[in-house]
Parts: structure tokens; sequence; C-alpha cells
């Protein structure tokens, strides 16, 4: 599906779906919203698919390197990222262990690992280059490698509809990523590169305030235009976050609820959001990342984070944990009573 | 086992059982620390257990009913209690759903619910009295009644022990039971009585005063000292909330990491806390609760509650939920592998 089917097909989710979800809630035997946001997730769960179960999960790991890494903005090696995405492979990572007890498929997607890997089971190759260009030197990407992203996201949902998977989650894994993540926040909102700009895996101060002046110098050199987060992508972001992008999107578009992870995830989520307001209606935040421009990115998609267990790891594991809480939340929707069905007397009776 | 048998069996959690479970994590495939809060709730897990794995796991709801429920204090009827104790053992009460969600076995504890059962299954008879008395005009229990309460939980979690329970989760129904809950904060901490006192299940403004009221009177009828728990529960508490209060002391007597709900769970693990200070080495704080007495109870037990999803419920639902997220953390403790098994560079290699 081309981005703009893809951004044609694009519904609202309704007010009068979601009454009427909250609607078998509020007659379940139980004081009226005790169940919090659990309420929330059934009843937009609900809404958004028609469907009151889960019939296949999937979570969706986008891999990409960054040519931004020889500014020496990460702890970690650039060879990590092809490391990890093996390991991933193997089984052996975070991500692994987590979408194994949410019961979700894990898919790797090579967006443009600085590696070429073999075909590998369980690896989608979508690979656009062997890492972006220094965004301190130039755009990140061209245009048309932009699009190409985002379409590559786009064709994930689509399949996903068709095989009947009713919650998908993002994953990233890319050394040096928090670094574009940094600039697509600081692009959209116009918050100053440091009041967005964080540790990623752990760099001590004196690599802060480099990262923080490589940021803005990638914003200086390269202008992006807010108004056009195509042009936000192509020239401060990257391969996996495009990838990450056109997933949420074709979610939105073909009516699959996504589970958003953290800090990069939700770059890709809130590009996704900037080329279509109603992309919103289809996220689910899945945990507050300790990444300090995390919350400026929830508050333009105007989603809450379910969980906030000071995590900043990546990979999906926050959608991984997030996707067993909304299970919860499906599970009262079905399974509680109603106050007729049982004969509990309401409030003020 | 008796009370006192309980309180010395109660060892500390040792930072060295702790810093060896950590050290596990620490050698594991990811930026240190990068999980966050799952990290803790595994090292937790292991150096309490000495286990990597829950074999089973179980949910204690302790149902009583309460003589302060005649100064209008609840925005639903006493009836309300033997209703709901019907609906968990018919299987359809939020907490069932949950604690299926979460693999849980549920069981229901008659502590004094102001209504005869007859012999249900799933239903365990340790009812102390028909309701507690008003506590507005003496105590709620006797100091005799207040130990029975305690030893019937501590019994549970010694049962639990001998049956390969792993993890138990507390739960509570008792309609009118914040209004002690929030009496047993003001007697521990101090703080006035309008600062811990909130609306359960949905009370209006009018009758939140008149509730403020009826605590206020309470404690200058009662009296109770808060260096003796025993007579706190007594004078101000309830028959569930002592069950609850046993139930707590007892895991941390026999060693069994116990998920504690929301605010009256709380209350009966503040109970425990301070009969022993090393209970707290124990708990796991599964939410936090809407009840603004909540945050005050966590701060003296010195947990961080896991989930804060809006809920004000109790019943158990907060730990069925909760408990998930400590099984996904031992999924990440034992299946995460580590920098050496995966050949993944280190920070700064």
């Amino acid at each position: 599906m081309k981005l703009n089917e893809a951004l044609e097909q694009i519904q609202p989710v309704t007010q009068e779906a979601l009454d009427a979800a909250q609607a078998r809630i509020d007659r379940q035997a139980k004081p009226q919203g005790s169940l919090g946001r659990l309420e929330e997730f059934g009843r937009r769960f609900v809404a958004i698919t028609g469907r009151k179960s889960v019939r296949n999960k999937a979570i969706f790991t986008f891999a990409g390197d960054h040519g931004v890494t020889e500014e020496g903005v990460s702890a970690f090696p650039r060879e990590v990222t092809p490391q990890m995405v093996c390991n991933f492979l193997n089984g052996g990572a975070a991500v692994n262990a987590l979408a194994r007890h949410a019961g979700a498929k894990l898919t790797v997607v090579d967006m443009g690992v600085d590696h070429d890997f073999e075909k590998l089971d369980g690896l989608i190759d979508r690979k656009i280059g062997h890492g972006t260009a220094n965004f301190c030197k130039g755009p990140a990407m061209s245009r048309e490698e932009a699009v190409r992203c985002l379409e590559a996201g786009i064709e994930l949902a689509v399949q996903s509809r068709e095989k009947d998977f009713d919650l998908v989650g993002t994953g990233d894994m890319g050394i040096g990523n928090t670094t574009p993540s940094a600039a697509i926040v600081a692009a959209f909102s116009g918050l100053p590169v440091k009041d967005v700009t964080h540790r990623g895996t752990g760099i001590d101060d004196a690599a802060l305030q480099r990262k923080v002046a490589v940021i803005e110098k990638g914003m200086e050199v390269n202008n992006p235009d807010p108004n056009d987060p195509v042009d936000v992508l192509a020239k401060v972001g990257g391969f996996e976050i495009g990838g990450i992008a056109g997933l949420v999107l074709g979610c939105a578009a073909v009516g699959i609820p996504v589970v958003v992870d953290g800090f990069i995830s939700t770059a890709g989520a809130l590009i996704a959001s900037e080329l279509h307001p109603n992309v919103r209606d289809y996220i689910f935040a899945a945990h507050q990342s300790v990444e300090i421009g995390h919350a400026h990115m929830l508050e333009r998609i105007g989603q809450k984070p379910i969980l906030d267990l000071q995590m900043r790891l990546g990979e999906g594991t926050g959608a991984a944990l997030a996707m067993t809480l909304i299970e919860a939340a499906l599970r009262g929707y079905r399974e509680i009573a109603t106050f007729d069905e049982v004969g509990v007397s309401e409030a003020g009776d």
C-alpha cells in the first residue's frame, strides 16, 4: 500500500463506538469507573477492532544504523546493532523473553543495518542502506528513501491484518538512535534541543553535552520543516524510525491497535501522528521512558503511558509488557458479570 | 502458627542475596539498569525465594462487614458484601477475571461477613463475627479477636508454603472498609483524618464530610495506640483487614513474596509492617490506588507501587495485574542471555 492510499484510508475511532463499549463496562457489577485505565484499554480496543479478544499478537523490532554515531553520541559501539539483531534471532534478548511472556510473535526488520545478513528465519529484509548519512553534514536520507521506509512499515501492517493479528507492538534497535529521536521531537515541538535530549544507553555528562551540540548542528544544517513530517524523517530521522512510523500509520489505516514502545518508537509514532491526526486514535503508549524528551512526544500524541517502570531499553520490551495489560482489560471486558446477571445491589439502591 | 512464633521467624532479606541476583542481571546483554524496576522485581523475588520461577500463585480475598456502615459512610448497601462473595464464588467478579488472566488460584476467606453462607467450594470459613462493632461507639473488635484475625491469615501463608505457592496476592471485600483503612493510616501516621480519607466506591462531598467526622469520632472514642498495632487493628480495624495483615506477616515468616493490592490491603500490610519492620522486605505494592491515604501508607511501608492505573476496586484486582509483571521480570531474569553468551560488545568497548 502506498503512503497516500494509507493516509486516505485512516478513519477516526468514533465516540459512538467508545461509548457503546463503555456502556457494557458500566453495567458490570463494580462501582462505575473503578477499574480506572483498564476500562480505557478495553473500551479503546473494542471500539477500534469490534472484537473482544486478541487472536494473534505481533511485535516488530525495526533495526537500523546511524551515520551520526561517528560524532560519538553513544556509549556502545556501532557493531552492537548487527550483534543485537543476531541476539534477537537467537531468542536471547530482553524483547524475546518479554514477547514470549506476552505470547507475541517477534519479527525483526532490517531497515538499514550496516551489515549484510544471510537470509535468516525471523528476519525481514527491507534494507534501505547501510546506515543513514551523518545528519551533521546533510540529510540523514533522501525524501524518496523516507517514503520507502514508511511504505515498508505500512506493508507490514497490511500483512498483519491479513494474518489476523489484532494487536501489534513496535520496537527498535539501532546504536545512536536516541539522537535522531531527540531531533525529531525538537523539530515538531520547537523545544530547545537540550530540553529533549538525554543519556540514551548511559552516556556521561560530557558526552551528553556533545550529543546536544551534535543535534543542534543537525537541526541548523538541515532545517527540517515541522509541517512536512516526511521532511523531518528524511533530514534528521532514521531508517528504523521511518519503518516504525509506517507501521503505526499502517495499523491506523487497517484498524489495528498499535502498542508503541519507548522513546525511539514514539518518535516514529509522532511522525505518523503528524502525517494524519487520527493515527493517534489507534496508539497505545506502552510506557514512560526515562528519556526526558519522551513525555513531550506523548503530549503531542495525546496518549498517556500505560506503565512507568523506569525502563530505557527499547527493542519493544515496554510494548510486550503493555500488551499483557491490554489483554487483562479484555478479560475484564468479557468476563465480569453485569449487575443484572449476578443480582448485586447498585450504589444508592 | 501463633502470632509470636510468626514474628520470631521473620528474617530480613539480605543485601547479599539482592546483590547476587542483581549481578546476574548486570551480566545480561543490555545497558546496565535499562530494564528499570523490572530488574528490582526479579532481584527481590529471587532474593526472597532463592527461585527463578513461580510454581503456583494464589490470591486470597478476605471479606468482612463493618459496624460503622450504620453511620452512612458508603455508597453501597451492606448486603453487597455477601452478594459479592457469591459473585466471587461464581467466578463473575473483576478479581476472578484478572486472577484467571494471571493464572492465580482465587480463594475467598470469610473473616466476618454479616451472612451465614453454606459450605461452598472456594470459600474458607474463618468468621470471627457478623461484622465488626461500630467504632464510633467503642472498639471494632476485642484484642483477642484481632489476634484471631491475624492468626487466620498467618495460617493461610503457612498452608501456601506447604502447597508450593511462590507468589501470594491479597484482596478485600467489605462494604465500608475504606473507613477503617483511613482510620488505620491516621492512627499510625498521626496525619489529620481529612488528609487520608477519600471517596471509597464513590460517595459525594457531603458523604465524604460525614465519613471524615465518623473517623474522627472513632479515633477520639478509641484512642488507638500507634505503638501497639494489635490495638490499632482491634479498635478501628476490620476482620478482613486483620486477615490480610496476618497473611502478609505470615508470608514474611515463611518466605513468600506477597503482592499487596490497594488501599484496604495496604492497611493490612501496614499493620503487619508495624508489627515487624522486616515484613516490608517481602511486600510488593501492586498499584497506586486513587484513595488519597494510600500514598501515605506506602511511604511508611517503603515500597513503591508497580502500577498506576487509577484503579479503586480492591478485591485483589491490582494484585492480579502486578503478579503478571513480576512473572515478566522473572522471564527476563531466566531468559536474557549474558554478554559472554552472545558475543555482544559492552559499553565503552
